[in-house]
């Protein structure tokens, strides 16, 4: 069995609209690609008790629980103080990183805020930032990274070699132009029953009145099937008198 | 008291990293616009008993609940049996949906799939979709629209003026190149402490060891208190010795 994972989005920025996440695709894409099944994202405020009630829900759900944002100096970066009161443990200077800090900014300029991004709830392992330095860390099976997407994936692939690969999600797709979703539905239900080991998705897109038409994209573990139901899936797409495409479209929005 | 609102964004495609979400972030930056509080989003898969799980959940806690897609015509598109199913009401033809498919598809193309598109949960109200006939609903607190970014979109926008405007939050921004936030968090405590009307949020942003800094951003419903918390940062980054710039960095990732 492949193991599970859920995401927690810690940022007021999110909820109000000022930032276009873009953490959630990249962790996704690459937990796909690890064999790992991501089951649920929350995006959640910058709030104490919201936090640790996700966090403690969130890490006794899934194998792996991944959250970002909230672990720099300032006084809204409150997640390191709610991941250790999540695991009733003491938020304490990180020895081996207060050193690092400190030897990277200067004694006189590692103040009090810098010396915060030293701190990690106790008994986590830190996750090495090479882009800025200050560390992400691992508790239990949650991991802490932050929300700056360059940091972010940057900690996420020290993390990836260390994690409990599955069977890859393989993916195949086509996609027709002026294929209306109602054209097709009843073939693509037939294909699907015909192909039980498969997951088949079906997108329309909607670009302009000129561009559209739908995606369809068959998921399994096993590439026969994935192959078999894909050539099901382009013959239906002709049978109903579209010319289809492999891959995805390329689009504008 | 503002409303608040919960969105459930329903749809495998985005939990496996094939599609980049834009609908958090449109109904986020509108709701924010409409004085309504958005407090919590979750990303949920096609599957029956999270759907209806997560939307009585959100239902309850929420004033408003908004879920984007599948409610079109395939074997995937299971929203609306499980919005159905979380009211405890039947699926149903609802007739000026049905008469309006039907007379726009015509009777012989309108088949046993495009039908679906003319099912709502007993009770529902349509939401008039302009980009594709098919109508989203609202039921009880709940609005359901579709997946797609320009049908959503247009959805949403058919909803906003019925629904409860409250006071608009009132955000102003500043960043400056090259600030860390560690030089500034000690005194943007002190700001924070000293207008506890408004809330200010640090952000880092990173495009390159030539291109990094703060953004700082001040958000409250009273216009004089964000005036002066605005007024009090800018001048935090010019005594740190910073050049601040008043709004966003444009930013190419």
């Amino acid at each position: 069995m492949n193991k599970t994972a859920g995401i927690i989005i810690i940022g007021n920025e999110i909820l109000s609209g000022r930032t276009q996440d873009v953490n959630v695709a990249y962790i996704a894409r690459r937990l796909a690609d690890l064999g790992i099944q991501l089951k649920e994202v929350r995006i959640i405020p910058d709030d104490v008790s919201i936090i640790i009630d996700t966090v403690n829900k969130t890490r006794a759900a899934f194998d792996y629980v991944f959250t970002t944002g909230g672990i720099g100096p300032t006084h809204d970066d409150i997640t390191s103080d709610c991941i250790a009161a999540a695991f009733g443990v003491p938020n304490e200077i990180h020895e081996p990183s207060f050193k690092l800090l400190e030897s990277h900014y200067g004694k006189e300029n590692f103040n009090a805020a810098r010396q915060r991004m030293a701190h990690l709830p106790r008994g986590a392992e830190p996750i090495v930032n090479l882009v800025s330095l200050a560390p992400g860390y691992r508790i239990g099976n949650v991991y802490v990274m932050a929300g700056v997407p360059r940091i972010m994936q940057a900690m996420f692939e020290q993390i990836a070699p260390t994690l409990q690969h599955g069977q890859p999600i393989i993916s195949k797709s086509c996609y027709g132009y002026n294929v209306t979703e109602g054209q097709i539905a009843h073939d693509l239900t037939d294909t699907q029953n015909q192909f039980p080991q498969v997951d088949i998705g079906s997108y329309p897109f909607y670009e302009s009145k000129e561009k559209h038409g739908v995606t369809l994209v068959i998921k399994g573990q096993d590439q026969r099937a994935v192959n078999q139901a894909f050539e099901s899936v382009y013959k239906l797409l002709q049978k109903n008198g579209f010319n289809p495409c492999e891959g995805e479209p390329v689009l504008n929005n």
